[in-house]
């Protein structure tokens, strides 16, 4: 570290510790040493330690878990918000194995805000889908989709178990997704929830709601729930 | 609530707590009755209100205060990920005063990783700017900017405290935005970000990346922290 420098400590720290990282010094999933150990290691102050390790954190290359410490995380996955992208296909993309566990399914009517948000005439029914969405067996969103039972009236448990839901859509149906319209909010996760990610209640998630259409017609609302340190967004404004 | 309907008991009490706030009869800021309260009054089970209420939680109508009970929410921001939008712009359009107050200024050199993801040479100055946006008073935004010196030689804080900076790059620098790339990811508020945002810490918050180019040279990297429970963000994907 360079004290005489204008670049400030913490962010010298910081690149001094990302390029460990980068570099393989420091694997996925191993232990930093601690605050007291790093302020030894650079000679530097407690609160430019802490402040360099809060800054690591919030960018996504270290997470810690209470009373054992702080490790190295894995990369997270970037989806560029372009054109239509489905999970399955994101994770294939990137040589990940994607997997959907089918957590309750059933068929139920909509309240009447639902039933005008879906464009739906009062007690049509839904298939309500809760689904945990894996990659390489780890857990990565949670989701809750509602899909008219009028549009794909055949629908069940069984086809969700064996393929993805965009590929039933498309080859039962010959409704594949043509439009989405997603809103992104940030949340945290709810203990329920937390269970399936295998994740503590409260941490940072990501809510994301998509409308999807098939041509005009509204075929699915679903909300996820991805955790926040697994996954970001990217736009392009102009 | 009718139970013998389709529609789930949850959703029939979300749909009767977001019709009272709609109209009127519950006002933004005003306690909501307790999940005792509630069930007593809906004759619903304590794990049907829970869940109405959690929801109603999550879709950002009501927030809880540790201790204190259940509050009607103000509604919240949306902004539409098409064009260019800057914070004061669009809280004029929606009749909200912005204001901005400067909480740092500095002159900074940046570390190797972050001098390369804005272009610069090694030891470029930029000003680390560190801003709290409110609208109507209220504190929304906490962001940290980067702007190279090379590029607004002459940038002051009294400047920054007097007009928006995106005025400042276009009318002193003949350099507005054309293009901006953003990276969202969920987070949560720190506690010196919370003691700006009148929040407590570990509060739901979207950490937005902003690049924004001036042509095809970087202006400003720009780091927000925005309250969870007051901002979304929609984009259409076809």
């Amino acid at each position: 570290m360079d004290k005489t420098s204008k670049i400030p400590l913490y962010l010298q720290l910081m690149d001094d510790l990302i390029k460990e990282i980068d570099t393989g010094k420091l694997l996925v999933g191993e232990k930093l040493p601690s605050e007291r150990e790093l302020c030894v290691i650079y000679d530097l102050s407690r609160i430019t330690v802490r402040q360099a390790l809060q800054e690591l954190e919030r960018e996504g290359y270290i997470y810690k878990l209470h009373g054992k410490g702080t490790f190295v995380s894995p990369a997270s996955y970037n989806q560029n918000l372009v054109k239509l992208y489905s999970f399955t296909e994101e994770m294939k993309k990137i040589g990940k194995t994607p997997t959907t566990q089918v957590v309750s399914f059933h068929e139920i009517a909509l309240d009447e805000r639902l039933t005008k948000k879906m464009n739906l005439a009062p007690l049509d029914e839904v298939f309500q889908i809760v689904r945990l969405r894996l990659a390489n067996n780890e857990p990565l969103m949670y989701e809750t989709s509602y899909v008219p039972k009028k549009i794909f009236p055949r629908l069940t448990e069984k086809d969700l178990k064996e393929r993805p839901m965009y590929d039933i859509f498309l080859q039962d149906y010959h409704a594949g997704v043509t439009k989405a319209v997603e809103r992104f909010s940030a949340t945290t996760v709810r203990k329920g929830e937390a269970e399936h990610l295998n994740l503590t209640p409260n941490h940072p998630a990501m809510l994301i709601k998509r409308f999807a259409y098939h041509d005009d017609e509204l075929i699915e609302y679903t909300i996820s729930v991805a955790r926040g340190d697994k996954f970001d967004y990217t736009v392009e404004l102009t």
